[in-house]
């Protein structure tokens, strides 16, 4: 086995997983734990951290980046966000450094804010890093799906702008907490009604969604669709217009946008590209591993 | 005291309110009952309509005329959705008639349904009476703002078209179920920031909205305005996009927009309206009694 030389720790709101890795950024090793940062008790992080990687370093040698959600107001410890246009070398210069009662050594990796042309700003936290491990020369534009999906411009490796939307929050309380609740506790998968939704949502460039969501109750009451379908038209409707949202934001970028996430919302999502007829392609997972190694060897942490 | 004639119901899912009416529709005494249709016990609606009302009429000799959810699948009686055009003699002939062991005749207004271009339906129930109470000469544009907020196009006192939008519905999960309950817990009455939000919320036809959202989360974040400013920011965000979207609905129709609604809910759509520049004016509260009476007269029910 080759020696080991960094940890990544991938540390979010209700996910951690962490990697030991070569000198090459190669994956020798790497665990998933249920230790989120909201369950993380009485701000013991250091003590969550050492349960899950001490078996790979019990002396504490080995120096450890992290980054997520691990660096914001209610993790660990917070860092500004770093403005763009910024990669790997940006964020290797930026990186908040901690040294452990026992000598472990942690860099963590901050977010990336972005003024839109209106002034209003956007924020990220974790996805740089991932994105920041794909390596992309070019221009090109990339999805990443999740409870606040992210549409990243990013120019030879480099993020230059970036858009959020609150999709997957806004789907989670939609569906549970509005008249929709009524019929979408009962979720039949349907892939047609999905389609359906994606067109609703992207029609008239993503705009009248609050009366869009209003006719996904009239519909079923008036028969025009089963009402267990609700929930699949909801997750279109919302992903429709995400997609027509972001459509404004890159219209110059060619070439397929990439997806990056986890496997079920990728696929949702280039479901949702290939019905508005989008070319896209999905990109490899973990990329976050990948993206702290490229940043801790800018840095020279090993 | 004139004779009482007639006793309407405006019965929603958690209000209840009722009248006694004499011949020309003048309200001799009204009440307003905590049973809405999602408190009442057993389907005792009539148990509840009795204890309300009994007092005005314990013989069960006058005629009950009742609107609102009553009519809705989870009411009383559930009716079909009459489609527009309609007003009140439509209405009248539509009436679902009903009497009780006891003898007492009850008459239920059913909700109106309407077929946008698109193909896609909507619906209302309880809002018909209102507006037919309003007895709107011309053509004529009305706002009915709550849970779920209708624009009505009126011609010569008939509804012809209507578009429902989630406003309210929508802005109680979001503020209370997303990211934004970090800040919207903590609301500060501000006209400034609710204006703002309108702004926001207007710009590009109501489009963009999942992007706007997060922009309420990621300003608060980047200090461009106090935490505390969310909800009213977010209140301002869903109507302003609401009034946005609705633009689309009606462009042709002149005259000031008609607020139909509660206090509260009126005075703030009518703050937004001003901020856009929309000419409006606000509508006599309790219209449901006047539109009930003229559908009764219609019906011939005295």
């Amino acid at each position: 086995m080759a020696e080991a030389r960094l940890i990544g720790v991938d540390w979010g709101t209700t996910s951690f997983r962490a990697a030991l890795m070569d000198r090459e950024g190669e994956v020798l090793d790497d665990m998933t734990g249920k230790d989120g940062l909201l369950s993380v008790v009485d701000r013991d992080f250091e003590g969550v951290l050492d349960r899950a990687i001490g078996r790979w370093d019990p002396a504490c040698t080995l120096p450890v980046i992290a980054s997520g959600m691990v660096t914001s107001r209610s993790g660990w410890r917070e860092t500004a966000y770093l403005p763009c246009p910024a990669g790997a070398d940006e964020l290797a210069g930026a990186l908040t450094r901690l040294t452990t009662a026992k000598g472990r050594r942690i860099a963590f990796v901050t977010g990336l804010s972005y003024r839109h042309g209106d002034g209003s700003p956007d924020v990220m936290r974790g996805e740089e890093t991932q994105i920041a491990g794909l390596g992309l020369q070019g221009t090109r534009l990339a999805v990443m799906p999740g409870t606040h999906s992210k549409w990243v411009r990013v120019e030879d490796g480099r993020i230059t702008a970036f858009r959020s939307a609150m999709t997957g929050d806004a789907f989670a309380a939609l569906k549970d907490h509005t008249v929709l609740k009524l019929t979408t506790a009962d979720w039949i998968p349907s892939s047609e009604a999905f389609a359906t939704g994606v067109w609703i949502g992207a029609a008239d460039g993503g705009a009248g969604l609050l009366g869009k969501l209003f006719r996904q109750r009239a519909g079923s009451l008036m028969g025009d669709f089963p009402a267990n379908e609700t929930a699949e038209r909801l997750s279109g409707l919302l992903i429709g217009a995400e997609i027509a949202e972001a459509r404004s934001f890159a219209p110059d970028v060619g070439g397929p946008v990439i997806i990056v996430g986890g496997e079920a919302l990728a696929a949702r999502y280039a479901a949702a590209l290939a019905v508005l007829g989008i070319v896209h392609e999905t990109a490899p997972a973990d990329a976050a591993f990948a993206g702290q190694f490229r940043i801790a060897r800018a840095a020279g942490l090993m």
